[in-house]
Parts: C-alpha cells; sequence; structure tokens
C-alpha cells in the first residue's frame, strides 16, 4: 500500500500466528464467551455487562429475517436462482440495504447522535419544513409497533432506558400533535434509540442490520439452491412498455 | 414473479403482520432466546439443544475475525475507503469469499456428507491422483493447530464428536503417510466436520463463515470510515509492467 | 502487498503521468481510435483490423438490452429501488450473472476452445451420458434464431466463419439427430464461436457479455432512480409457505 | 411485484420475441450502428449525429484504464485472486466506485444541471465557505491536464463547446484567483460539462464511467486469473495495531 499504512485497534496476530482481538486470544474467546459477547467486544472493544448483552441479544433477534418479500433476501433469492455461489446471492442481497430499506435506523441513530441540543420538537419542525419523513417512524399497519414495544421492555429492565429513547418517545408525541395520522417509532427506530443508548456508533447502524438479517438472508438462499426452479423472472405482465412505437432505422 | 411461485419453508407474516420464524412469532424469540438459538433455528428448523447450542457458539465465535490482512476485510476496507456506503463496502467483502478464501470449509462439508463410503485412504489417493490438495487440510505455520484442537475438546464435551470429525482424522494420518509433511485439520476443515456433525447442509458452509466474519468486516468498516484516509491505492512499486514499450498509432 | 507484486501487460503510468494501454498514450487513442477499437485493443493487446472492428461491434451490440424481464436488469432494478447509488445497483446486476444467466457464452466457449479433437458426435454423446444439455443451444421460442442468422452473416463478410463456426453447426445437426426437438445453436452460442474465432480467451466470455449488458443495465437504474417508486416489493400472492404451522416456544 | 407495475421506455421484446430497443428492432441495430451509436441511443432514446458520436466516442475510450493501482481495479484483482468468477471480481469493482473514486463528474454534473443560476463566483463562494472542494477541479500532478485539453478540443470541433464548458472554466478560473495554488478542471470535470453538454442526466455520471471503465477492469480480472497467484493478501508490515496489549478474560 502507498502513503498510507492501515492502521487499527481491532486485532492482530500474535508472535504465534494466534488471531488476537481487542486484546483477547481467539482460543480463550471460544472458550469462554458466546457469539453476541463477541460480537460487543468485537465492534466496541470491550465485553458487555449481562445488561448490554441481554439487550444486544434482543436488538440482534428482532431483525433476523422478514420472509421472503423483504427486498434484500427477494434480491438475494433471485440472485442465487442465476446459478451464482451463496457468498455472491448473500453479498447481492446486503448491498441493497440502502437508504429506503434497512437504512432508517443508521439515520434515525446519526439524527440522535450529532444533534447538538436534543429538542424533539425542534426537529420535528425542521423536518415538516423540509417536507421529509422523520427516519425511524411510522409503520403501514401498526398504532403501536409491537416489536418495539418489546424492545422498550427489554431495555426497561436492563436498565437502557435513557435520554435517546425518551427523545425519541417526545419526537413520537410531537409527531401526533402535528400529523394526521400516529406515526409510531417502528423497529428501525427503536434500534437506533438503543444502540444509542448502548454508545454504539451510529455508522454502525446498518451493520448492526446486517449482522441480524445475513442469518435469515442465508436461510433463504440455501433454500433458493436447494428447492427453487432455475433463473426465476419477472413476468412481462407486470412490466409496461411506454416507449416509442416500432420504428425503422 | 413468472411461472413459478417462490415456496418456502422459513418464515412468513401472520393474520397481524407479524414475521414467523419457523412457527413462533418473532416477539416471542425476541424475549426467550438468544441469538446462537436463534441462528441455530433460522438455519435448521428446530431450537437447538443446550450443547448443540455451545457448539454452533464456538464455530461463529471461532471465525470472527482475522485482522485487517484477511483478504474479505482488505477488500471491504480498500472499498470503504472509497466512499462508499458500509453496505456496499461489507458486500464487496462477503462477494470475496471465494474457492480459495473463506470456501474450504464448505468444499469439505460437500466432500463428507456426499462421499457414499466414508473410506479416508480412498479419498486421499483419489485426490493424489488428481494432483489436488484436499480442502480443510493444512496449515503455513502449525504442525497441530490450536484452534481445531478447541474446538474439537468442545465437540468431545458436546457429545459432536462423531463419524465426521473421525473421518477426517483418519484422513489426516493417511495424509501423513503419502505426505512428506504434516497437513493437520485446520479451522476450516473443523469446522466442515462439526457442521456436519450438527447436521448442517454443506450449502451453509460459506453461509456460516459469513455470519461469523461479517461481524471483524463490520468493525472494519467503520474503523476505515472514521480513521482512515480516502481512497487507498497500491503502490506503484507494488506493480510491475511487462507489456509493449511505448509505441504510436 | 505481500510476497507477490502485480504483474501486468496491459496499461501503465509513463514518466509524465499519462496513461499508456497496451503501449499506446491514452491521449492518442482518444483522439483516434473508437470504442469499440479500443475495447479489442485493451482486451487482446493488439488493435483490431477492419472485420475484427466490424465483427466484435455486432457481438457488443446484440448484447445490449433485453428488456426489464432480464433477470440481472431487474436485480440492479430492485436493489436502486431500495435508494442505493447507481454503481451499487449496476453491480449487484451484474454479480448475478451467473452459469444459469448470462454464463452459457463462456461455458461453450471453454468448450470449444479446451476440447483437443474437435469432434461433434462425440461431444454430445458424452453430454448425453452425463444427461447434461450443451451450453448455447436450444432456444424457448425459436427453432432459428434470428440473431444467430445475423451474427454468423456478419461472420461470413468479415472472413470469420472458421473451425469453431462450423464445430458448434456440426453439433447442431448432431443434437438434432439425437433429440426430439430442434436446438439451435442460441445467441450465446453464437458470440462463443465468433469470440473463439476472433482469438478471446474463453476466460473473457462474461466479461464481453457484461460489457455490452452494462449499457442496458445502466440506462433502466436511471429509468428506476428517476421514475420507479421506492422500495418495489414481491407481492405476498407470489410466495407460498409450506413451513411449520404456528406453535409456541 | 406487488402494487407498482415496472414502466419502462427503454425496451420490450415484439409479438415474436423480438428485441425492441428504444423502438428499434435489435437485429437491425447490429446490422447498422456500431457499440458508441447504440449506447448513446440505449442511454438517451435516439440515434446520435455524427458529431454526438464523436464526442461520446472520445468520452468513453478517455476512461478506459488507468491501471492496476485505480482502486477499483485493484479490489477487483484482489477479489478475483480469492478464486471467484470473473462476474463477481467485476461487480466488486464496480461496486467500490463511490463518492471519493471515479464520482466527481457524476456530483459535478449534478452541481451544473441543477444549479439555477450558473454564476461561477457564487458556486466558489458556497464551496469555500462550506470548506469543501468543487468536484472535478484539481490534479495530484497538472497544472493543465492534457485529457481535458483533449476532450475539450475534441468539443470545439464537434460544436459542443457551449454553456456547460464555458461555466468550468469560468469555475477554474475563479478558484485560482482564491487559491494558491491552481486547480485545473481535470478529466472527470470535462466529462462531466462534456455529458451535460450532450443532454445526458448527471444521474449517468458513474454509469458513463462504468460503461467505459468495465473494460479495463475485465482485462485485470481475466490477467489476474491466468497469471497471478492465489489469494493476494496485504503485508503485515503494511498495518500498524494500535489496540490494547494482550488481556486475559
Amino acid at each position: 500500500m502507498n502513503n498510507e499504512k492501515f492502521e487499527t485497534k481491532i486485532s492482530k496476530h500474535d508472535e504465534n500466528g494466534e488471531p488476537i482481538i481487542r486484546g483477547y486470544n481467539l482460543i480463550e474467546l471460544i472458550n469462554k464467551v458466546n457469539f453476541t459477547q463477541s460480537i460487543f467486544l468485537t465492534l466496541k472493544g470491550e465485553l458487555p455487562s449481562e445488561n448490554e448483552e441481554k439487550l444486544l441479544n434482543a436488538i440482534l433477534v428482532s431483525s433476523l429475517d422478514h420472509g421472503v418479500e423483504a427486498p434484500s433476501t427477494t434480491i438475494a433469492r433471485l440472485t442465487a436462482s442465476n446459478g451464482v455461489s451463496s457468498s455472491t446471492a448473500i453479498a447481492a442481497g446486503i448491498s441493497s440495504i440502502g437508504d429506503a430499506h434497512g437504512g432508517a435506523g443508521e439515520a434515525l441513530a446519526k439524527l440522535l447522535q450529532e444533534t447538538p441540543e436534543k429538542n424533539a420538537s425542534k426537529i420535528v419542525v425542521e423536518f415538516k419544513e423540509k417536507k421529509k419523513r422523520i427516519p425511524g417512524f411510522g409503520h403501514k399497519i401498526y398504532e403501536v409497533d409491537p416489536r418495539t414495544q418489546s424492545l422498550l421492555k427489554i431495555a426497561q429492565d436492563t436498565g437502557f432506558y435513557g435520554k435517546f429513547v425518551n427523545l425519541c418517545l417526545e419526537i413520537e408525541r410531537e409527531l401526533e400533535k402535528v400529523s394526521e395520522k400516529k406515526l409510531p417509532l417502528n423497529i428501525d427506530g427503536a434500534i437506533a434509540a438503543l444502540m444509542s443508548e448502548l454508545g454504539f456508533d451510529w455508522r454502525l447502524g446498518k451493520s448492526l442490520f446486517i449482522i441480524s438479517r445475513v442469518v435469515g438472508i442465508s436461510a433463504h438462499v440455501q433454500e433458493e439452491q436447494t428447492t427453487g426452479k432455475p433463473v426465476r423472472r419477472v413476468s412481462e405482465k407486470d412490466v409496461d412498455y411506454t416507449g416509442p412505437t416500432k420504428r425503422n432505422l
């Protein structure tokens, strides 16, 4: 590499070639910690307390899988049906996680962590003026999102019902005042609040979603490979052609 | 979609729009199982026993991170340095998991699960004749891989030291007979044996590696985004040009 | 980089920092050659003759775009609808080009270039015995593929109707003898024969398809970004759930 | 697909299953137009004039390849060295084209096309105040970029030296007034101006770069597959570990 070396605080190999993660020998980790603890350690640099582990566990389980219709899962299955390797299909699914699918949590976490004065009413007015929706609020079906309720209950039990959760609930109340319909804190919004309570950098918002959802995507890719027919195609009935009529050169 | 519907045994939404995974309501899972249990459930269809959970935990922790120099991690960091989103950088890293990096486990698991007559000496002879290396054996440094030792010890403790492990160890002994140097069962090979003991389809070999390694890749991408300089480049000193000398049209 | 330097015959920068491609200064190329000539030069190392240019042009135009329903184009549009950048959406589409979509040309080119004794009847028998289809033959609709006819006519006009084309047409005749239905040389097969006539390594088979199809994918991604609604989803009607019925933990 | 059909003006299949692009039968295109003409047609909807074709040709040739050290090319070669398919390696390279590599042209084209009042001095002041660099200006080595000079000369010859080019050159002059060092219109900037003169939507900025650069990336991936050693790795010497010292659980 050119001018700049990679600098890392995450991991290295020791003098025997053993992987060391955040200072701990990987072999000791294999024997003594569980996967959730090791995720917390790798991303944050220290092992979690029992309560931190409990809350991170709940966050990770909550995004596991949302059915074939979840856009990134659909894309991974379509890709797998073209006869590529599982890693390529999973990567296509993950690459499709963007601002409009799976990205709301990161966007709200950024807002929560970077807004200097945490004033709900000001935030709502600003978004209203820009005619934008606040990420992490609103749901197609629910007035109260049961997954949000579950996560907030666990936050309460573990002592992480703090300033970020409260700010989100104030935003929810302010939104109800200025909107005609209820825009509840949804699952993406709840995770944004809770990852902020746990001290995770907002830049890890999409990553936490990916670490969880890659499980569901993997299961669907393997199912597609073992039971699906090759090369799924959109039907012509799903396409409207509105271009120029036939013409000659 | 065209002719074929998607058919899935993994997940659906119930009449209230709630995600159901392998028959269980996601909200109940959030409250009652940990991440490792939910991974086992999503991939295999049933919750693990205590021993299955323990062994899967060890497998998942063992592939967490192998430093900046792990090729998929390097690629993810280089990609992130070009100013793309974290999901794009993580996807680039995952897409690079191929036959020669991260794929040995899947290849060996396929061999173990598909070879009808499990005869170590026959397997070794066949590979020898094709002048190919058996995937999952051999290591740059170790004669005995300490991570393999750890995983096999946990397999013994949990009752999963079965026919696949034994076949691998026989292959190791046969290899020693016919090769000059020791080719120990490495970490990829050990995981191939143990995922087979746990009853995971070999097609999930790369996926199990990805589910674990995506954690390390995520940590490295965030580190690159917060501390790295933009656009890392290979140095000209690392490139030898051996093409035609300068010429005119 | 580690042990090995990159070695390249393709390009370098000269002492003034000017890009040199296959020995020619890029600035001279900008002023004197067209895009097709420069593609031939970059991939093969020398500029094409007039006839080589004409045939490569026809090959490149023939794969330009096949509608929204082409699987890689569908995947790129779905990915774009999630709010990712155009480069990410285009990459997802390209990554989905696999053995079962867009890969037949490379597979047949490999067969043509690597089979030492070019005997059509032997090839057909071998595939028959393995119960495999020969890549590049057969079409949903056509008994005679009009695009194949066009390309072969141009091959005749330009002097590239040689041994690879003839072998393919022999295979077509042999297939008709042993199959019930006509399996005509399709567009993928024709391109495989013609790229072999032009002396392109079979490993460039998918690349030639990608260099052409990336144009159509780009147009569709921009159309999706400017006219599509966010987050396209598969309908629940397109999914059949066949997993376990609802159960409690 | 759900609620929304795909709507497209680009292409369809006619009643015989023939691909129709922008109203023209693909077979007629194969016989009558060259690749550059067909690219213009697919992206813009109409065939180019002779001058439009000439200018687009020059743009496409100018981004063909910039050596192994171009970050997206390096990433594609590293990915290929892991033993993945060429489409996966090419896709990884393309996905890495982001704001900081290959994205300056699109960013400047957006600025040029969306700024209502085209006032160079105002644009320069605004960027100065935000302490941001205007994309498309400045070069490591050159005070005058010879590739820019070439493209602008061709623009003059073809009648496309219009308002977007002039605005860019005014910005260049304004930048020289307020900066200590000369920040010349670079190749990305020149392409942004010229694609705007040709009437291409700024959203096609990265795509035009990708359509050209995918050629170089393809050549490098094939070279890596045929001559490179498996699994290139960053050297440990290129990594500085600054994390916690060894510790026990």
